[in-house]
């Protein structure tokens, strides 16, 4: 294979995204220049943050170009090293972007160049102990401070950011209630995840459901989805409540803008608290994070799913599966197996 | 004067206060039992968090009964004292309500009952060292966290709140711009409270002049308004920024559910926060408050303005003017002299 494959960004999304957001296209393979490493993508991250880079706005990185390789996290191996702390053969994270080669160096690009832990498998890499994983847990426990005996609740409690949240929270000490959509979902969090509650949001009245689900309302609310979710949740807030923003996913695909929640003053009333965060501001202390969530994982009290497609061809319809809830867990796409 | 005039919630509001949600009424003059105390207001204090409590919903407070006096925080004079730690004639603060007399003792009702120390007028009680300026105080000190450098956006800035938050701002070395309604009252905020900068919301545009007026973003935005003026203000965000909700006097008087911003998910990108509180909770503080405050206006470094009405008849009328934006500074009624 001596050709670079590439899926770039043709134009902005209106509304849901389409594979007519995407061209495909194929560049001679890129060369590694003193210092750099040539990386062979072989697992792609798909992440709902990634419909905010398809857009021409300031945000916490700059938007995709027109006519760039969509941006994307992935685990990829070394193919030719000018860096003195990588062989060939390595298996590295980096962001990859959806081609097959990208030229990588350490400190570059939002998540630089770094070489996998021993026995941290690239699924891992890229899920529970990734940028998701790591959303989690500094989510969490920096901004939501939960104490033993508390309730936390958390919504898209299924995916590979939520379900993480709700397991740390259980692990210390708190009553986890998640909401997430489907029947499948619901009994993953409840049978695997050790939830102590789940809500349906696809068959469920919310508002009621939260109410009933906690008694004693809740302390802190781990939101991914914002909208109507978020409205429902700000009526159940305990004093004190710490409600952490980490991202919106209902409202992400609207092509017009989206009114706020109704009850946003419950937040006086109830002396609460709403902050939202960028994982990429924690990665100095991602070790620390990495150290707990492995210790977790191999006590048996963090499970974690994938949810792995293929095939460089179904790229642009994997990252609609965010979107349409379609995912069970980590959202990734093998490119190919390591050499 | 033998009777107890009293004015009554008649019924509870839908839309603007009127006359007609108060009915007029005479009493007797309650009797102080032991421990307790008979005051007889002199000033009555208004507050657009009194809106709230005409509303039969849960809150920081119950809501005032049909057929009660209206609660309001008032001071007064000691007509009768059953309490050894006060006499005939002190002049006192408590819960007076919409009457003329009141029974109160210590550690009753929310403002409980204490005399006014040395040298404070009924009015500065009232106001800066009372509910509105402690308000103002620990919200932007303790929520807000303001740094010297810093630039301090203040919305309802000509209030008895607002203005003292901003000229808190500045002496702690912050740039302070304050949003209010009015030629009258953005003048006062620059020259007399010492404001770097003003927007009238009445003939300009919010979002526009907040970019035009700070050009660095603000740290931290002290909001007594809430709907399009947080909406403007959360496009304007520094990274980090902290957004005090004290409070969202342009929806009190909705008569349906207002939309809230449609850019709320700006605090994730700016991982920013909105944080709520009510200024009972700082009770125990009190006194640290109302030193620094007294300091800062011996010095002469803190301004405020006083709005006196007077006559037991125009209570209700005064009231409204708070949700009008009549009021240049803290709405006050005199009902009495003291003896």
């Amino acid at each position: 294979m001596n050709i670079n494959r590439q899926w770039l960004l043709a134009k902005r999304p209106d509304g849901l995204v389409t594979q007519d957001n995407f061209e495909y296209s194929e560049t001679a393979i890129p060369e590694a220049g003193d210092g750099e490493v040539l990386v062979r993508n072989l697992y792609l991250s798909f992440d709902p943050t990634q419909r905010g880079w398809m857009v021409d706005r300031e945000s916490y990185l700059p938007p995709v170009e027109i006519g760039a390789p969509m941006r994307a996290g992935s685990v990829g191996q070394v193919e030719v090293s000018n860096h003195p702390d990588f062989k060939l053969g390595d298996i590295v994270q980096t962001t990859g972007n959806w081609q097959d080669f990208v030229v990588a160096a350490p400190g570059q690009g939002p998540m630089g160049l770094s070489k996998l832990p021993e026995g941290v498998t690239p699924e891992m890499m890229l899920s529970v102990l990734g940028i998701t994983g790591l959303t989690a847990y500094f989510g969490l426990l920096d901004l939501g401070m939960p104490k033993a005996g508390e309730t936390v609740l958390v919504s898209g409690a299924a995916g590979a950011t939520g379900s993480v949240a709700g397991q740390i929270a259980r692990i210390k000490g708190c009553r986890v209630v998640g909401i997430a959509g489907g029947q499948q979902k619901c009994d993953w969090l409840l049978n695997e995840a050790g939830f102590d509650a789940v809500i349906d949001y696809k068959s469920q009245d919310v508002d009621a459901q939260i109410k009933a689900t906690c008694p004693d309302r809740f302390d802190v609310f781990f939101d991914n989805v914002g909208g109507d979710i978020l409205e429902a949740a700000l009526n159940h807030m305990n004093l004190k409540a710490r409600i952490v923003l980490c991202g919106g996913i209902s409202g992400y695909n609207a092509t017009a803008p989206i009114p706020g929640p109704v009850n946003l003053m419950n937040l006086v009333t109830q002396r609460a608290r709403m902050e939202g965060f960028i994982v990429l501001d924690y990665m100095p202390r991602a070790a620390e994070a990495v150290n707990d969530l492995l210790g977790w994982i191999a006590s048996g009290e963090l499970k974690y799913q994938i949810d792995l497609q293929s095939g460089f061809e179904n790229i642009p319809d994997t990252l609609q599966r965010l979107f349409t809830g379609q995912n069970l867990g980590k959202q990734l796409l093998k490119i190919a197996d390591p050499r």
